[in-house]
């Protein structure tokens, strides 16, 4: 067992503070991993307050995870002592039921481990994640960072990144495509440049006239105010795909009635009661389709991460110290970030300085 | 003009009555048809009584159609005088849209022409459907009664058995895939017969234990009481498609939960606000869809036609005279109908004898 620093929340109500624990020494399929760089995911913060009534304390947030390569066990095939790789939100799964074999793993019929807040599938311990000096993780749910990437802004490609791509590339979008993105957050900058990799024309809807300049920053070509109806109306029945990250209640018809006969929406942030509630007319005169997409499996993962060095394709992020990550929490209830805090963590060394 | 006699309401709270109209000369590409059955489908009476609030009177419902043509216009080239035919819920579109190239008439970009309640796209004539002893209908839009179909029984395909097949041929609903039927009535009986049809494994869903062996009698494999939750829990994550027949408000979330991951929901039947409300997390943690389907198109309609003919599916009826049309409206109304009404065109004689 080696001793890793981390930042771990106690209980619901309190914040984020220096913590120690062990990991396990790597199994033979485990890769031990420095970390370097993790991402900060709206889930950390429902996590760390509980907010979904699934946490049990002390829990390490942080699953968009890129560190280096500190040693393997003796199965391991795909990675050595110094390879810089990456961890998302799963650590493992039962690896024999048929989405395991196809590569969903996120979709595994026993259900995946979570890299943090999951019983670990062989010990029974409880996973802590990316918010810690370092990460024992079987090599299955290890990817490669390409050559050339860069590190820091890579990290949330674990986790906003794909749960965007992965329904992009599932339904096919490319050129030709009219793709709309809701919401211009961590997931939706992202899915605004994907979209564009994959060769879609791409209009972000937004409720506020500050983030159209933003929106055709990123790439896309055109912008939609959301509550305005003369706006609406112009675009009814215009979009092959709607990308949905808004995570919060908001009404889906507007953005039905934008979609073509066959058009479909795609909620990837909104897990409570969709209320408004959707008009049935909206999807059946139209044979529209509402779909849900999680994540994605670690071959697209690893797709992604190539496409994305390839084609120069980062993450906006900002570099916080560990130490400020309640600050960011409370920011990005807000909002008040462009677009996804990275916490560099070198800076837990500055906690064990203290 | 020709004098065409039919049953139509007048005004959304009298009963259906005798009526006297006249239809148009055959144009060029019109086939003349004279009825000699037409179902009775909920939409019937939906305009008989103005729910959708779209209603113009009078109004003449109808749009299963059987009969035999009369005349055929001068550029008619697939019917002749005396063939059997068939006409569904459209007449017309603009037919040189996307979709009505595609043959899904039903998408037309410019809306398509409603057998009934539809101003003519030429002459601005509002469209009356089939209660009536004649109509006139473009070729393209008119379906051959294949040889040896009961014309009777065949009459609910042109909409209750389009309504369900569409969705089943469009998913590709095949064997080696669960599906569940939700609803037993004129849809969801014709859903349970095509599901079989195409070699699925078919589940009836059905709040009523009296109707579980109605459900095998018409082929359903099993049958899950919906209100009992342990048969429902029994059958989670089980189920390739729902087809999701019910035409007024109900909870999906018990039936998305009884889907696999990538599992789709299938509403042809329910135009009003979703409620109770859809939980997001039914379709995001399992990547599974809900979907719209309208009717079909024409050569969808024609296949599915061959199809019945040749495996000798027919729709279950019950036959009555046009007279009895407003006691079959009260009785559809109370689901007392196994499982659609088809009234014999010839009793209109009986209107003029009396």
């Amino acid at each position: 067992m080696s001793q890793t620093r981390a930042f771990a929340a106690h209980a619901a109500d309190q914040p984020l503070a220096a913590f120690t624990f062990e990991r396990r020494q790597p199994r033979p399929d485990d890769v031990a991993i420095e970390i370097l760089y993790c991402g900060v995911c709206h889930s950390d913060l429902h996590f760390a307050r509980d907010d979904w009534g699934m946490s049990r304390y002390p829990v390490v947030p942080g699953h968009e995870i890129v560190g280096r390569v500190t040693a393997v066990g003796d199965e391991v095939g795909k990675f050595q002592v110094g390879d810089l790789v990456g961890v998302g939100c799963m650590v493992d799964s039962c690896r024999h039921c048929q989405p395991c074999r196809d590569g969903v793993e996120q979709f595994c019929l026993e259900g995946f481990t979570m890299t943090y807040g999951s019983d670990d599938r062989h010990d029974g311990s409880l996973t802590q994640g990316g918010y810690s000096d370092s990460i024992v993780v079987s090599e299955h749910f290890v990817l490669r960072m390409p050559e050339g990437i860069d590190l820091a802004s890579a990290a949330p490609i674990l986790c906003a990144g794909i749960t965007t791509y992965s329904p992009l590339r599932h339904y096919g979008v490319k050129a030709g495509h009219k793709v709309g993105v809701i919401g211009m957050g961590g997931l939706g900058h992202m899915g605004v440049k994907l979209a564009k990799a994959l060769g879609a024309e791409v209009t972000v809807f937004t409720r506020t006239e500050a983030k159209v300049e933003e929106a055709r920053h990123h790439g896309a070509d055109h912008v939609v105010i959301s509550g305005d109806p003369e706006q609406m109306a112009a675009v009814a029945e215009t979009f092959d795909f709607m990308l949905d990250t808004v995570p919060v209640q908001h009404d889906l018809n507007p953005y039905l009635a934008a979609l073509k006969y066959d058009g479909t929406h795609i909620l990837v942030g909104l897990l409570d009661p969709i209320e408004p509630a959707i008009e049935g007319f909206n999807l059946v005169f139209k044979r529209r389709v509402l779909a849900g997409s999680l994540i994605g499996g670690v071959p697209e993962t690893q797709e992604l991460l190539d496409l994305c060095a390839e084609q120069g394709i980062t993450c906006d992020v900002e570099m916080i110290d560990i130490q400020d990550i309640n600050t960011a929490f409370e920011r990005m209830q807000k909002g008040d970030v462009r677009y996804r805090f990275v916490i560099d963590m070198q800076s837990l060394k500055k906690t064990d300085a203290a």
